[in-house]
């Protein structure tokens, strides 16, 4: 199924939420406007507004309720970019360049602490308080996974379960929130909020796997960067760190220790972690996710917002893109 | 009067404050934890958390009431303060290398989303609805600050309005903050909150024109930067304007041209400055507004804890660091 017509029940309102980020974003500033726009416009799917609104739709429906958090949910995932493009020298994302590649560090760093600071704004505009500690929270997870991420950068030996906590932090927590608070705002049941934020969790680990695996099998032309950015970065990601596990002779191990300073050979390391089956692995952990994820819904009621969440889950592990 | 006399009575408490501080501060992550703590051993004056303790003493005071606010509000200036060295590319920063100097851009941003992040968890804890809209506001006002800093840093031309509306958004806005929020958080009545409010933003424009003016003429150890620090980096302020509108030969208005490519004659440029009268009249400008800090607090009935806002706000034009 096409990405676009799973989110057919929010279609609509989707194009309002854009419309209400141009007008967040926008600024009368023409020296930050250029920047902060060209940052709205790289960013992609809008996966968490459309979340939280499918969630609402599971409650009582009522968009200009769920309008500010929406919004906000999409402005702390900009933030957090434009702030990542910094951190790991990003020049390209989705084929355009990063606003640190056109407009330096110092703009970057300004555009996200302001972008941050707007979503404030509309945390408060949502009126409830379980919402604005929620995003605290997630708020606060999100920059250790960052820092994990500095911090782990060039370390191979990474284990597997500091991977899964870091996408856990950097990824899947906000699109936790996002189908939870989603679900809030729309007064769902106790046992509904529950369902949402384990479908988010899930989904959101599969998603940063199916990610970090398109980093290695994509098109370069689809992904808008070049086929194994995360490794000429130095990033070890799940199917590097499962293709080690079956490296008995060392090859692989002692190929990475040489990157990134030595990028030349980066086509021969992606097809060994190939060969090793870490891409076929990454995958089956990605479906598991996704298994627990649908599970999650076990107990919602059969209607077609759920079998919308429920086509997504499976979209994920699907998407070339 | 001594600073440390000022705060007298809410000194145990800083004292607590302080212990609170290191805890938000400090991490389990020894990669994370030394920056963050030079970051908070490095910093000053806890002038916020003590203006918000002392508004508190103007109502029911309950320390542990207030407490949340009053971190959260030198969490919120610290996060502030790692990411603007990395704008403004400052090595120095009371006689220590900040953050940037010692760890580098992507720590300092780190650091400061993480502490920023962190300061939310504590506007949380204040369970009231107008700290967390106020501080939303203010947090979104200083990034503009920033920004017109960033825009405006090379441009004589900066009229004496903008660097008022910067130094308001950058400075006065939070001061402001932490008096009126002190003040809500112990119930003071809606005419107290509104004195503590204008006195807040009265005292931060002074504060932080003397801020300006000791850049020009403080005892360099004192300082703990090189004098002339702000026109080294291109940035004009206050005395700088105020002399170059009685600098009918264009002659400062020249050499100011050179800068700061030219640092060679920075001693030259500072005589003129203070030749022209700069400091004198910015020194006025500061103590106009003192004067209307003191007005703002006519309504207040006299109290040992008034005594000490108007000793307080005497002393901000008269310190020398």
């Amino acid at each position: 199924m096409e990405e676009k017509k799973l989110f057919e029940l929010v279609k609509e309102d989707l194009r309002k939420i854009e419309q209400e980020l141009i007008n967040e974003v926008s600024e009368r500033n023409e020296f930050l406007h250029d920047p902060a726009m060209h940052l709205l416009k790289a960013g992609g799917k809008r996966l968490r507004p459309a979340f939280a609104l499918l969630a609402a739709k599971l409650g009582d429906y009522d968009f200009e309720k769920v309008k500010p958090l929406a919004v906000a949910l999409e402005l702390i995932h900009m933030a957090t970019l434009v702030h990542d493009d910094v951190v790991d020298n990003s020049m390209l994302r989705r084929g355009l360049p990063t606003v640190k590649a056109n407009w330096g560090n110092k703009m970057s760093i300004h555009i996200g602490d302001r972008i941050f600071a707007k979503s404030l704004l509309l945390i408060d505009a949502c009126k409830n308080n379980y919402v604005a500690k929620v995003l605290a929270e997630v708020s606060v997870k999100m920059t250790a996974g960052e820092i994990q991420q500095l911090n782990g950068a060039k370390n191979i030996s990474t284990s597997i379960k500091e991977y899964l906590i870091k996408i856990k932090r950097k990824t899947a927590l906000l699109l936790s929130a996002s189908c939870e608070l989603g679900g809030i705002m729309a007064n769902v049941s106790p046992r509904v909020v529950y369902a949402l934020k384990q479908y988010g969790l899930y989904v959101g680990m599969a998603f940063q796997i199916v990610d970090d695996i398109l980093d290695f099998t994509a098109d370069e032309k689809v992904l808008g960067k070049p086929v194994g950015s995360d490794l000429r970065q130095g990033l070890i990601t799940l199917p590097v760190l499962l293709a080690l596990k079956r490296d008995k002779k060392h090859e692989l191990w002692r190929e990475l220790q040489n990157l990134p300073q030595n990028n030349a050979n980066i086509e021969q390391i992606i097809k060994e972690i190939k060969n090793l089956g870490g891409i076929s692995e990454a995958y089956a952990w990605a479906k598991n996710y996704i298994e627990k994820a649908i599970s999650a819904f076990d107990l919602v009621p059969k209607s077609p917002v759920k079998d919308t969440f429920l086509e997504i889950a499976q979209f994920i592990v699907q998407r070339n893109y």
